[in-house]
């Protein structure tokens, strides 16, 4: 048996409740789309006023209609959508859609609508689409379902498309057409009350007529599960992002548009990041992406071959192609010699091959074929530039056929040649894609390359390290009834050390007299550092003194220290010194973990100093992270080459940095009470027995 | 009298020269496009065997014809392309058009003939589009000349396009139908054997037909020339530039595709940003901004308003507006009430403006203008979108009625209402820009407002410091049989000094022994360096002793340097010692001359340290530099928050970095024999006194 959301896409029959007899009304133009798409199924139109609708004959209401309904579509009156729910119930109708408007959306007496519609559903274990949604679309051959209410016919194709924005889906099957956007199916989940794009993202995972999945999001309802979801989707189908309300400004739009808490940017790049999801910033990108998956073959390498007859466009593409990291190699010498019969002797015969403009048909076949067999290239992009007298649609329709049985990847790029590119799918159903401007077709090549990567990439394992999870339960049992409080710093010592964090060991005496006997409890060289709670900017004071080597230097340093005080006038904010041991060198790092109120808990990763302050270049991981993920955190900071060694310094290793990540993860997995966890600096170094941290915050 | 290549864009009367009468050729082609477009002028079609082509009468030759020719179009053969000019010339034509190709573009024997064509060129006083070219094109009404054998009919406009791709100019003119874009003129300037961009940049600045100037451009004949004149032309006029081979491998293509060499592209950055020329990547965004140019006024602020009918292209459109500075403040209260009498309940009085999917012509043209009215905005972004019922062509028709005499920036978004556009334009000639997704009119605002800052920009003064120009001028001379190596240490002192550049003291001794006596000489608090041609990391094998207070210290500075030299078993490389002034604290930076062998001189500057050794993040100007351009140096570059004081560090005072920017600049416009100057470290305080350059070369 179907599931309710299955049925949805693939019904057999569709009762539209609340079908209007009136030409140019939303529900007319609904019931025109699905009959002039050819929906394969009946339709009931649902009106106690009418006898038909659209020529088809119309039922008073839904249990008057005696035949199976699988779906219903409601676009009613808000007020009866409660009510037409109950009926569905009644005539055993479990998939639903409500277009109707006027719930979340409107504000408080529009939440409680919802709020009550979400409960109905719930009892009768119905799935609803909606409300205030635009409706769905499945171009199945056996389906040809057009359920919106949208002007233009859909394309047939792999993609999947799920629009939290109405308007933006549809005009997005305004474009499709024009721009060759093959569809599978399409939803427009508005207000999500029930059906969210986790839900359609868990469907489309294992359903074959979708090959890629497009989304655009505004809100994320479940972030955690979004990221969990899709890092596991995206193993097998690429999927592809709009999240939008990025900015603030853009946040404050989206709150006001849809009640949904937009999260904040870092960390849903976080999470997109960590899912493998492509996220774009315009439709236009995201399609451009989109017809490459659906269409294309996925490169194997980075090597670019690119067959011309123009100059310009080549080096555009060339350009474009090393902005994102892909090649374009030289041709093998043989590549060249079989491309030397057919090219003219002004053309040229390095990558990019240009077979000038008067190149035929013919020329260009041979040409492509050629190139294909290059052991040099993984890709293949085919300039056509904008046709003097020859018919650019023969050499389309000679290249689709030269390049149908390649493994590798190929992509059209027919010269704002708008008008070809609807006429080679009418003659040439299966086809690369097909791009206005070679930019577009090298940005796509790259995202799918970046995608093979990303599918190829080592699972990942979450390691688990020998801690003392007792000694940290008893610690987070002394602070129960201090929710929001600092762990003291002997407390955020013992939380630590408990999972292997090398925090560094200090101590404390009040005056200079103790420092003797404390001398010989400690190893030397050590650092003495003013402490006091208004001592900011002690090292500007002379507060720390450094390379400290017997008890002599360090009585001497406490004096200087005092002394320097004094004259900066701040010797009443000593409380006491500490004693730490001298760690020279090495690269300051910080790590922490923080928490988002929506997707949980999240590590943290950059530089210290001016990186973390300045620059703010840190990156940011859903706990639990994993040992592959530790990796790219460390790798991602924009400052990573500081810890390759630059100035003389030696290398960081980076293990110890991947290790000290997952140490971290692991201990706000077991204990999602800390709230906030700061280890600012840990320094790290080539020896893991010199690696510590210097100092740390806990907050439960 | 008009000037050959005014003549040119505003021909009474055109020869084409090699005029086929065989349809499908390029010249019959041409000659249809001529009649097709409704050229005001007479045709005189040159062909020695047809009577007649394209129903016009032909002639043997161009002597044979009576009446006066203003342009001559060659599509002769290649061969016969210098003998056709001499004949040009004895019919006194001065203006030339050659489409033909053959010429630099193929190799050696094309190179040659091209420069035994300009030799004539020159002889003749002509002038000369091409070789190689695709024509060019007026809009003007009383012109009405597409000269080009590509299929396509311009729109008239203002915009003026300077293509040096063929295939390129033909894609864009076959699109510009359907985006919208209204031309005035288009060139294709071939291989520019004559006629280059900067002629043709020199002829529109004081064109009128001409709004805003467009440029495709793979190589930059004479950089510096382009940079001067574009930046007199953008007080003006903006202009806009794809500038392709920007890559190390698009280059590659560039040079083996045009024999031209490519500049770098850090120093094409350079002069673009010098002259105020907008930068981008992409026909499609050139020609978005073009048009925004074109159609709508120059905003006023940044503070963008936004109507629309749907919430989600709303916020794509506030995302991009934060992406880009823009701001999308609240309206005031006024403004507000009398949006309430208008719109729906449910939709949004806050900026956006949603009037909800509804909305008609006069809602839309209402809001508008009310919005227009408020003082908070300086723009209007009007998203229509996707239509359901309604007309939105009515909807577009009104609100550009409404937006007609306002002095502040419209644009238009009919969201993927691609053939809304032309018919619009049909109905309303004079209209708003119009998009197809909100995101590319926001990008538009910002780069008009950015234009517009930069048009109100103060002028920017060379200052002229004091300088021993004698001084430097004896130790070039000195130099002059040495070019290409460095001037010694105490030249480049005196080099520097001569310019106000503070260049710090050094002494240098060979023995402890010397010091004693040196050490009366100097200022304490001094640094000791050990200074050694192959003592490269001297820090790190402690060849440095900072914080010398007396003859003491300083001697046993030296014996601690020379035992921790003997530790390294280095006390070999130990050349002899500097002693120099002790700066401390301070910023790091780097100044330099550069030379590049097309643009000239540059002036670089950066932070130093990491910040020029891994990031390289530095920025560079054209020599010479005014006190404008050097403060947007400091201001460009990414670190620029380190000079603003941070981590407890005092701020530096950034007009002792200005001022050493400029006197810097000055020494290499006096003397441009200097081929290389590093001053690395140059450091900088809040007080100018204790500013100076610790290490220097300079390389004539």
């Amino acid at each position: 048996m179907l599931s309710p959301l299955e049925r949805a896409f693939y019904p057999g029959s569709i009762a539209v409740i609340g079908a209007s007899s009136k030409p140019g009304s939303l529900s007319y133009q609904l019931i025109h789309n699905l009959v002039l798409y050819g929906y394969k199924g009946s339709i009931y139109p649902v009106n106690p006023k009418a006898a038909s609708v659209y020529s088809i004959p119309a039922y008073p209401s839904i249990t008057t209609i005696k035949n199976n309904v699988d779906l219903a579509v409601l676009m009613v009156p808000k007020e009866m959508v409660l009510d037409t729910v109950d009926e569905c119930n009644k005539k055993n109708i479990q998939s639903i859609v409500v277009i109707t408007a006027g719930f979340k959306e409107t504000g408080e007496e529009g939440a409680e609508r919802e709020a009550a519609l979400l409960k109905k559903i719930r009892k009768y274990k119905m799935r609803l689409i909606g409300p205030n949604c635009m409706g769905i679309i499945n171009t199945h051959p056996e389906v040809k379902m057009n359920c919106t209410f949208v002007q233009g016919t859909p394309l047939g194709g792999g993609i999947g498309f799920i629009s939290q924005s109405g308007a933006l889906g549809a005009a997005v099957l305004r474009t499709v057409q024009q721009n060759d956007i093959g569809l599978a199916q399409f939803i427009s989940i508005g207000n999500k009350a029930d059906v969210s794009g986790n839900t359609v993202l868990e469907y489309w995972w294992h359903n074959d007529d979708i090959k890629v999945i497009t989304l655009y999001l505004e809100s994320f309802g479940n972030p955690r599960h979004f990221m969990e979801l899709t890092r596991e989707i995206t193993k097998t189908k690429p999927i592809i992002a709009i999240k939008s309300a990025r900015t603030k400004a853009g946040m404050k739009a989206a709150s006001s548009h849809t009640g949904a808490l937009a999260s904040s940017d870092a960390v849903v790049d976080a999470f997109i990041e960590q899912s493998g999801v492509i996220r774009v910033n315009t439709t236009d990108e995201m399609f451009d992406i989109a017809k490459a998956f659906d269409m294309a073959n996925l490169p194997e390498g980075n090597r670019i071959g690119i067959l011309t007859n123009a100059g310009g466009p080549a080096i555009l593409a060339v350009d474009e192609c090393a902005n994102w990291g892909l090649s374009v190699p030289e041709l093998t010498a043989k590549t060249k010699n079989k491309l030397k019969k057919i090219t003219p002797p002004e053309g040229s015969l390095h990558n990019p091959v240009d077979v000038l403009p008067p190149a035929n048909a013919d020329v260009y076949s041979s040409a492509a074929k050629i190139m294909l067999e290059d052991e040099n290239i993984d890709s293949l992009i085919v300039i056509v530039g904008p046709p003097l007298m020859l018919d650019t649609l023969e050499i389309a329709k000679s290249i689709c056929r030269a390049v149908k049985d390649t493994k590798k990847t190929v992509m059209l790029v027919m010269m704002s040649q708008d008008d070809v590119i609807p006429r080679l799918k009418e003659v040439m159903p299966v086809h690369p894609p097909v791009y206005r401007f070679p930019e577009y077709a090298a940005r796509a090549i790259s995202r799918m390359y970046n995608y093979k990567k990303w599918k190829e990439r080592p699972e990942g394992i979450y390691r688990e390290f020998d801690a003392d999870r007792k000694t940290v339960r008893k610690i987070i049992q002394k602070y129960s009834a201090k929710k929001g409080t600092y762990l003291n710093s002997e407390d955020v010592s013992t939380v630590l050390k408990a999972y292997g964090l090398p925090i560094i060991n200090s101590v404390f005496t009040h005056n200079t007299f103790d420092l003797i006997q404390i001398s010989d409890k400690i190893k030397y060289p050590v650092v003495l550092k003013a402490v006091g709670k208004k001592l900011v900017h002690k090292s500007d004071m002379g507060g720390v003194e450094v390379d400290i080597h017997n008890t002599d230097e360090l009585i001497r340093a406490a004096e200087k220290i005092t002394e320097k005080l004094k004259f900066h006038k701040a010797e009443h904010l000593l409380e006491k010194f500490m004693i730490q041991p001298y760690v020279q060198g090495g690269v300051e790092t910080i790590l922490g973990i923080t928490s988002d109120n929506k997707a949980g808990h999240l590590v943290m990763f950059g530089l210290g100093g001016i990186f973390v302050e300045v620059f703010k270049d840190v990156n940011f991981k859903l706990v639990p992270v994993n040992d592959v993920e530790a990796a790219s955190m460390i790798r991602s900071i924009k400052s990573y080459e500081m810890l390759k060694g630059v100035r003389g310094k030696k290398a960081v290793n980076l293990d110890y940095i991947a290790e000290a990540i997952l140490r971290l993860s692991q201990l706000s997995r077991d204990f999602p009470e800390f709230m906030e966890i700061d280890l600012n600096p840990f320094v790290f170094f080539d020896e893991k027995e010199k690696c510590s941290i210097l100092d740390a915050r806990i907050r439960v």
